[in-house]
């Protein structure tokens, strides 16, 4: 294990997260709050650990994709525990586990809230609170890729371990330009909806806050009914960008460049849309009877259908309260994701559907026992190893979140409320159903079933490996 | 496709439905019971049937694993139809929705009811359902290779579609002797426990409908509550039984010729009794302050837990009631079910094994990208295609289990009943929770819901790919 390399790159992470602690810092002068003193403290705490760390540069460039995993698993690690001084500090949150929790929630775009009432906390700490969310869904080694000229070949194995999906590609041959681009794209769409916010009359904060938490796919609101005040103008908007930030951001890429048959041939992004089509329609006839009219049960189901799917997490409405085929829907979307390579949670949507793939191509093998066909995406055949590595990310998958609702039951909830719980930390999506409904939250877990949810976010958004190999006896022995 | 010995097959699953039904005929003489004509007029029509189809033996031995599949898939509809039929007839189950649906569910040893009232029956009603567990226990088609001497290579290609687990082993050299083996061992097994019934004061009728029910892991009760008001006495050797059946059977075979080492060392059967171990340990801890003392807890949890990982289904209390931790393990048991080569269902401990080998597998990759390992069962290395079908097991089974509980919640029952409703049918299990619990049944569902979990009854017990297969396309073009 190449540690000095490791330890250079945590240091940056320390650095980058004073550097990002200036904008509440700002907020909290503008509004004149108290809790300035709190994020100063922080920042103070951040490169008083961080610039020692990035003193020197390492010489030796040796970095495996198991040194990508362990450096993306520890920066995220800081992030979270860096990122909850000033939550504890300010007093917003007194309790670690509670600060930590509602942090991880935050980097890792996942939205679930301890608070009961956000309504009373002070700006600086709102601002704070969704701006990891900003953070958190394009990646801080990203980010950090895009600005530090590491040279070397450890680039690559930074963004695999940090980027969602099954396989990564690079937009462009240099990794460090693609991080580039991808930020560039993700900061002008960014951009473009706090615009359209403006434009209909949300005030400069909302429309930040709001913004944050979409282009994250987050969903932490700042107020206690989540979206449920706002316009049906900023609602529609809210709808079509957290649906747009859920799109693999390959497309936008190439739509950039002009190359918009490759573009709208992309095969996720033609499952993705049809998925969520399909959905909305349902709901909405589903739910019909539950507003005034066709028209804004649509309104409805499209932003809770592109919140979930997209696991951003946002609600318009109270929808544990409808009806059985619409709550199922939800639930099955929550564990579907968004698109890879994009910055939305779950399973997402490439795996599914190669999963769906593999499936049709046995039922051939059985019919046509000797022929050899490959599994094809967007026209190009798909690795063994892509394949191989997908089908065990469902079973690891699937074994950590039947582990996590086992040590969440011991809280003696109702089976929904377990299972959503778990499901919505794991899928980095937000609310549940029943106690962590969208109208409830978090707080009522006990201290440890929220460790073992501050485990699934983390392990969610790095998608399982990069976290989990932390725990591995043999990663830490000298070869 | 060979319709030819297809058809030959099938013809003759008519007449040993025919044969079978002699049995419930025998119990209304007993009994004197007017069902009598019930019976014979299904015999009647099963031999209609079957006879002209047996007529003249096939000289094309030309059958592929297709045929295998398409020959089992069709026969177990056959059962399943002309299983109902005495149902129908006898007035006990008037509706064919109803009368499908609890004859599948006995052939399938799932054990979900739709009836209510269970103790107003004929006998020889009640034993025709009991019995339906016992013949689907070890499978038709096997029983059929154990009696016909059908020449030819397709042996093999029947028994691995209608035997459960990721591979099939035949005991000895021949498929036929491997047949007669496994319901040897099935026979005296049964014999065994209907004789510890009886001993206990158990009455005859019940003691046989109690050993179908635990033999084939099925589950109907010919009480409305189950097992509750049978004697601890008889409820222990119960969960002695179908915890035994639920073993591969394999472990016998190498007993009786006397290979204990190798017996006591099979993977599969270790982790299914450390499972069961697990399990019952952490739910007696659990209800004890439900019980007059840990002892009882123990001997309820154990029963409960055998009769969930089992699939068998059986209930000596009503779990429903239980906390939320113990409810989690028995719905997470739900889906492992028993050993692969035994007449239980669900996932099978075999498969959720291979699952978490390869995981570990996948680990070591990242930390050792160039290190080639085999992975193992019983220290033998585990065939890439075994484990690609498992992993497709895995994929096909969630979709189908998600595309189940959709069409289910139209009906608009909770979440927890659609969910454990369908896992308990996918399972062949039996009891849900909550409407679908121990002390409810499957009356209340509407016919489209039932249909559902006809379907899914039969995926289950099937391993899911031969039942599908019918609805492939290519399956039917001629080559």
């Amino acid at each position: 294990m190449n540690y000095r390399i490791i330890f250079y790159i945590v240091g940056w992470v320390f650095n980058l997260q004073a550097i990002f602690m200036v904008l509440p810092c700002l907020t909290a002068v503008i509004y004149g709050e108290t809790d300035l003193g709190a994020f100063l403290v922080s920042i103070v705490i951040c490169l008083a650990v961080g610039l020692p760390l990035t003193n020197k540069k390492p010489q030796n460039k040796v970095f495996y994709i198991k040194d990508g995993c362990i450096a993306v698993a520890l920066s995220w690690i800081v992030l979270s525990i860096t990122g909850a001084i000033p939550f504890i500090l300010s007093g917003a949150i007194p309790h670690p586990i509670d600060a930590i929790f509602e942090t991880v929630s935050g980097f890792t775009t996942t939205g679930s809230s301890i608070l009961t009432d956000v309504e009373i906390l002070p700006k600086s700490v709102l601002f704070w609170r969704s701006f990891t969310h900003w953070i958190g869904g394009m990646g801080v080694l990203v980010f950090l890729l895009s600005l530090l000229p590491l040279a070397g070949g450890y680039h690559m194995n930074l963004m695999r371990a940090e980027s969602p999906g099954p396989s990564v590609s690079k937009l462009v041959p240099k990794v460090q330009s693609t991080a580039k681009i991808l930020y560039t794209i993700y900061l002008g769409m960014t951009v473009l909806q706090i615009i359209l916010l403006l434009l209909g009359g949300v005030p400069v904060f909302d429309s930040l806050c709001i913004t944050f938490g979409s282009a994250g796919t987050g969903g932490f609101g700042i107020k206690n009914d989540s979206m449920a005040s706002y316009s049906t103008y900023c609602q529609v908007v809210t709808t079509v960008f957290i649906i747009l930030f859920g799109v693999n951001f390959s497309a936008y890429y190439l739509i950039l460049t002009k190359k918009f048959k490759q573009a709208f041939k992309l095969e996720e992004v033609r499952y993705y849309f049809g998925i969520i089509l399909a959905s909305v329609i349902l709901i909405a006839v589903n739910t019909r009877h539950m507003f005034s009219g066709f028209a804004e049960a649509f309104q409805q189901s499209a932003f809770q259908v592109g919140s979930i799917i997209t696991t951003t997490g946002y609600s318009s409405t109270d929808f544990n309260q409808w009806p059985a085929l619409s709550k199922t829907i939800l639930v099955l979307l929550m564990f579907v994701g968004a698109c890879a390579g994009s910055t939305g949670g779950g399973i997402k949507v490439s795996r599914v559907v190669l999963l769906c793939k593999a499936a049709r191509k046995e039922f051939q093998l059985y019919l046509h026992p000797n022929a050899v066909k490959k599994l094809k995406m967007d026209n190009k055949a798909v690795s063994h190893e892509t394949l191989r590595s997908t089908n065990i990310f469902l079973s690891v998958y699937l074994l950590i979140f039947c582990g996590s609702i086992l040590i969440v039951s011991l809280d003696n909830f109702d089976l929904v409320t377990n299972f959503t719980a778990v499901a919505a930390t794991l899928n980095n999506i937000g609310p549940g159903l029943e106690v962590a409904g969208p109208m409830g939250n978090f707080s009522s877990f006990s201290y440890l079933s929220k460790s073992v949810m501050i485990f699934d976010m983390l392990a969610g958004r790095l998608e399982i490996f990069p976290l989990l190999l932390l725990f591995f006896k043999d990663t830490w022995k000298k070869f």
